[in-house]
């Protein structure tokens, strides 16, 4: 083995790796520091020939400037992705983004021949606004069929319960990102809907046995592969009936056995984050890399240390743990993926315009993601929510920062404020609003003297721990509902929450619930609610916390 | 009078107007859509001749590509300002938001000679990364003497308390950002310093005879102006015993007697946001722009409805109540302000790059903005802060939204917790922390029961209104110092604020204060406080919210 041949095996091991890097241009910007590389490393990797960046935060125009550079900086064309399942908007600001998965998945039941329609407009909106900004590769769709209503990690994520009606949602999907050149990924092989655990913080266990397996997870993969998927997503579950030792990323009898020789998926086949703890805690990153490529993968996502990797990958090669062919298959597939029509590979085939329009997203787009909340926002009782002398407007959230939906000027906060509602936050950085009371859990005398109107941001969000809140709010509808001090109720987000809370609620007071949780939703639930306000003119806080001297 | 003399008539007056803009590119990206004109308006406002444009929001990037498609869209060659007086980076991400000038004004106590070196570099930070973003006219220096503590508006903001500092600093500022080729204002005219009303929402009043005036307010003016300053800012403020009847942007007696003819000054002067309730709600903002204009301002900002404001003009002017003289001057001032050498006027001087940079500020501006926290940060009582079971890390801002210097992996957030205190975020839209009893104020039930580390974050802020926390948080020190629950504390902001606590502070705890807020200055203070904990590796969240599928 000589010192070029080796120093090109590295380069060509580099090739299947994908690190993470901020959408911001600057590294002061990143909101990751640790995770998000550096602009010198970032340069490094692509200068020894890393093939592949996931990209996470900023405006789409600094992305568009951001791919522009890698390209320039990179070696070999790359593979440039972001986890934009449901829209640009979700990651990037400026762009869409739509109602989540699942709201398409209910519509489903009730109209599937529009569902079908709306899903692959959806996956056309992303497909084309990703490749506005630059992408060739959207890490989407979810083929996890969301049976288990506590998955804390997919949940709202997934295109529904139902795995029939799930692989004709994300068939559509893939054919509309597909029609605008951008790769897919279908995720998480092989299922993470059946799991109450987020893999984010610890090892989900799935005891289900390969029958049922293919009977019902298996089935949205089996179909996203018949229409041309380009690639799959591992899920770090243990599946104990199957391979009791390794987690579905780090087996071959889960990736080569079962996806490969069985489905028969010849693809491009991408571990999920190597540094999430399921994988992280247990095996290590390099090893981990390693043992998922060893086991049928062939691009290595987010590994916490990429030189490590590359090293752990070249060794296990050089000392025969791992053929050479399982390289050469995956370079392969790689290039492929990157050869198919109208891929953007390099900058020659992407220009990046000075553009002077009003809005990245097309008038298109727009009216789509307004057309799909408007099908998918429920209202109970269709009453207006009463003007109040000091009503409390209880809006419960995951947190505060970094969130894209918030701001001084969300309708949510800014509108029922107009109706004398002040906005009280609840998160779980915040004050306590909790007393130690089965039956009376909210600490009343710690909130104003009128009335409630609650709205609840929740959805089963990755990283968030699996804490049930779903108990918790519904005591506190009925606590509010007993004293006769509750004005109104909205769930964005968990249709599971709001189907509970529903039951609860008496038939007088004003519900709602939107699957979405932008400020668009928000506008458009409450315009039903307090539709006697003034919209355009009072959608401002009063009490503007704007700095203008 | 002819259509055609009608109409260059609108469009001489058009140039003298200042439009608000987002820097963000999309309608849809804007933060306050009621005050930031969309892009189709701001186009037709170009179109017909309006000259100027203050832009707030988004990064440095998206403001670049923004002023170059601004100067494309104009008609004339265009003033483009923001209020950067401590930094680029205090409105868009990714430029350097510095340590207020207060601090520098508090240096200068110890070391004028050094602090006026500062106050000079200061400048040409501020003017060189205008500059990069293709703005030609910074909002700076403040030459309001902060003479009152209350002072809701000013406040750190300011150069100092006292007239000659003051002066000194602020002529090293303008000297600093001159260098650059930028333009600069001195605000706001004629002093704001000893007022204790905010005139975002009320209309404070002055009572100062002249010659007290002319003794101390007007000094930092005059300094400035001798020092070439390009333009002053009028302020919403009434001076009672000078001109009982209107506000000091509406006073002929302030503006023409005083400003023009009694100390001289020839250049460009502008009003402050005429939207400002102190003005909008008395007198209308279109007669307001006619008043301010006839009462002897060149420039007029942010008039509410600016074609309104352009008609009620040329009426004055074609009525004859405003002599043409006064449009031929403020034209002429502005095109001899434009004129100015280097100063940026059209595209063709300025070049929008695709750069590779890992920063948009230079390793000199870094090294820059630490050095100056270094020099302002005070830390009493240099001892540890003890790892704690159950700590609370009790945070106090003014809101958690839109801020930049606050998010899941802000120091102030991450660092405690891993020494055993968790956030408890504490801001009006919270659940309060408060309990009805003067001396026991902090309701400790609705906390942990560890000791708490206070970290403070409050400075005179705009738009906050005057409560006066002062007292309440020194009534907290005494509360848990009573109780021995007192770990640390560290006041970010408000030097009136840390003077007042220190007093109460037991000398055995530690205690810090630091000028600045954003998230290099929590660090820089907590690496005193936490010395034991691995900054690099423990600078994140353990409960990381953060999405990564």
């Amino acid at each position: 083995m000589t010192f070029l041949k080796q120093d090109s095996l590295h380069k060509q091991v580099a090739e299947l790796l994908v690190v993470r890097a901020s959408g911001h241009l600057y590294d002061s910007q990143r909101e990751y520091p640790l995770w998000e590389l550096s602009n010198d490393d970032l340069q490094a990797c692509l200068g020894m020939g890393i093939g592949g960046v996931i990209l996470f935060g900023g405006c789409t125009k600094e992305l568009q400037h951001r791919c522009q550079t890698l390209r320039e900086w990179a070696e070999t064309p790359l593979l440039l992705c972001a986890d934009i399942e449901e829209g640009v908007g979700q990651r990037f600001q400026g762009g869409t983004w739509l109602a989540p998965p699942m709201a398409v998945g209910r519509l489903y039941l009730q109209d599937p021949h529009n569902a079908l329609l709306y899903a692959e407009q959806y996956g056309r909106c992303i497909g084309a606004q990703a490749r506005r900004c630059g992408l060739n590769w959207v890490l989407a769709p979810v083929c996890d069929v969301n049976s288990n209503p506590s998955n804390p990690v997919i949940n709202m994520r997934a295109w529904g319960e139902d795995p029939v009606a799930v692989s004709k949602l994300v068939c559509a999907f893939n054919k509309g990102v597909a029609s605008e050149g951008v790769l897919t990924c279908a995720k998480h092989f092989p299922g993470h809907g059946d799991t109450a655990i987020d893999s984010h913080l610890q090892l989900p266990v799935v005891d289900h046995e390969l029958a049922r397996l293919e009977l019902f997870e298996f089935l949205p993969f089996k179909a996203a592969i018949s229409s041309g998927v380009s690639s799959v997503m591992t899920a770090h579950i243990l599946l104990s009936k199957i391979d009791e030792s390794y987690p579905a990323t780090l087996s071959s009898k889960v990736l080569t056995k079962i996806l490969r020789e069985k489905i028969g998926f010849d693809g491009l086949l991408v571990t999920d984050a190597l540094v999430m703890k399921a994988i992280s805690d247990q095996f290590g990153s390099n090893e981990a890399a390693l043992m998922a490529f060893e086991a049928g993968a062939d691009l290595i996502m987010m590994p916490k240390d990429p030189l490590g990797a590359i090293n752990a990958i070249c060794e296990g090669l050089l000392s025969g743990r791992v053929p050479m062919q399982r390289l050469e298959e995956a370079l392969s597939r790689r290039e492929k993926a990157l050869a198919k029509p109208k891929v953007l590979t390099n900058s020659s085939n992407f220009t990046l315009l000075i553009d002077n329009h009003a809005s990245f997203e097309s008038p298109e787009e727009c009216a789509f993601s307004d057309d799909l909340l408007r099908r998918c926002i429920e209202i109970r009782n269709p009453s207006e929510i009463p003007h109040e002398q000091c009503g409390v407007n209880l809006l419960r959230f995951d947190g505060v920062f970094n969130s894209s939906f918030l701001s001084n000027t969300s309708p949510a906060i800014c509108l029922p404020q107009k109706a004398g509602y002040e906005p009280v936050l609840c998160h779980k950085f915040g004050v306590s609003p909790w007393q130690d009371d089965d039956t009376e859990p909210l600490a009343l005398e710690r909130f104003g003297q009128g009335a409630f109107l609650l709205q609840l941001f929740l959805r089963g969000n990755p990283f968030q721990g699996s804490i049930d809140e779903k108990k918790r709010w519904l005591t506190v509808v009925k606590q509010l509902t007993r004293k006769d001090r509750l004005a109104g109720l909205i769930v964005y987000g968990s249709h599971y929450l709001w189907e509970e809370l529903l039951q609860a609620m008496p038939s007088s007071i004003p519900t709602a619930y939107c699957p979405g949780q932008t400020p668009r939703a928000q506008s458009m639930v409450l315009s039903s609610l307090f539709s006697y306000l003034d919209f355009e003119k009072d959608c401002h806080l009063s009490t503007f916390v704007q700095f203008m001297d």
